[in-house]
């Protein structure tokens, strides 16, 4: 898939773009499936929510799920940001954030970015974020809200919040967050399971806690160009991956393969 | 100020109405330097955050205060619920609910005649909530959630939640919500400043933690039917009120009347 010039302008200029309902419901039939038994596993790849069973994100799971695996190489995924970022790109990251009905909890205001310089140093900007709703996102299931435009502000300073939740974040002071959102707004992009989300590694992101009755599952894919790899290892492999391999996509038709497959053997 | 046949059945249908831009820029002016001055005062009404010095909710400012004794005895918060409940009525609770910026927290899922039954021993649920925004309520900025038809759904069970926040609340289990929101699924009315929201005191709801860079302070008025009053004095008279004595309304622009002295003596 490619982005038009209409997609490529909006997403310069407000770093982020929203593609609703581009996954079937076949297709995020598998992935929710799969997304079940992914987070009854115990694992250290399955994070929970602070002082809770409840969980919050599945990282990795491209490297222990076929369903995931075949989506981590989606060409509807890849090759936007391929276009993008005009090269070839790998897996710097890749996660099922869960944001459980009741349970889940915020996320802090962030860049990606910010995160990965500091702790991975990833040398330059150049990695995009693109995900995928598995489940129905309404203003009441924790959307992400983002700041449009805030990439533009370059990388900001940010602290190491290490207790807000159970996940370290590199975070921004309030000043900051005030100062680009009197300025670009906030907007919170919903949609229907199968939607996606493109952002741009730089924009200035937080999300709510999830208090409907409603789970709201996000898969998200951190693409960074091969030639932009991280040189510091310092997190878990499997929250800053070392397999600097260029990604080929799969077929555009792979999990509805695996869909007819499993129903085949089921 | 009437309610319309409309208004009425809206009302009696959904269990909340929401009228937008009912108070002036001059009125809501007024309420919100009163409103500063209310939240820089060090006592007991003035209830802050868990383990922070951010303000939370100041009860029984119509007590302590001319902007907020004149509200609450405004004609457009009064009339309509004496019309709704029929009856003379008196103030049982008034509170500013602060939420904010960056650190409002939530209100749990909960029905306020939940708590009116069970720690104040009020008879029955004829009594009203009618509320004003002083700042503009967007989704991004803890707005409230309601489930519409839940008032009849009747008094549900509750428990008592004395740890989630710093206010305690009796508040509703996860399947309850699920079930009624599955049913009447959740809306959150949002507006500029100035806007009027009613709601049965059996409606179902909560308010998100208020992750924006906006404040979103909400007075709200809790009116009883004088015949309907409270019948056990535990919790402070700050928050109970016990003062039976009906409400006689003020004249409709008795805001715009404070406003313009205090324009002339500053």
């Amino acid at each position: 898939m490619q982005l038009s010039p209409d997609h490529l302008r909006a997403l310069d200029e407000q770093g982020y773009l929203f593609l609703p309902s581009r996954f079937t419901p076949e297709e995020v039939g598998i992935l929710r499936e799969h997304r079940e038994r992914i987070f009854a596993m115990e694992r250290a790849e399955v994070v929970r929510e602070k002082g809770s069973a409840v969980p919050r994100t599945a990282f990795a799971c491209q490297t222990y799920d076929e369903a995931y695996r075949r989506l981590a190489r989606h060409p509807r995924l890849v090759d936007p940001v391929v276009q993008i970022l005009g090269g070839p790109v790998y897996m710097h990251q890749f996660k099922i954030n869960a944001k459980a009905a009741f349970e889940g909890d915020q996320w802090q205001w962030h860049q990606d970015y910010g995160t990965w310089v500091n702790d991975d140093r990833m040398p330059e900007p150049r990695a995009m974020n693109i995900s995928v709703f598995l489940d129905d996102v309404t203003p009441f299931n924790g959307p992400l809200m983002i700041i449009p435009g805030s990439h533009r502000a370059g990388t900001l300073r940010a602290s190491h919040d290490t207790t807000t939740t159970s996940y370290p974040l590199w975070t921004l002071d309030h000043a900051t967050v005030r100062a680009l959102a009197d300025r670009g707004g906030l907007v919170a992009p919903t949609g229907p399971a199968g939607s996606m989300l493109m952002f741009h590694c730089n924009i200035v992101h937080a999300s709510p806690a999830n208090m409907s009755p409603w789970d709201r599952n996000i898969v998200y894919l951190s693409l960074n160009r091969t030639d932009n790899a991280i040189r510091q290892f310092t997190r878990p492999e499997y929250i800053a991956h070392r397999d600097f391999t260029p990604i080929v996509p799969l077929a555009d038709d792979t999990l509805q393969m695996l869909a007819r497959e499993e129903a085949v053997t089921a």
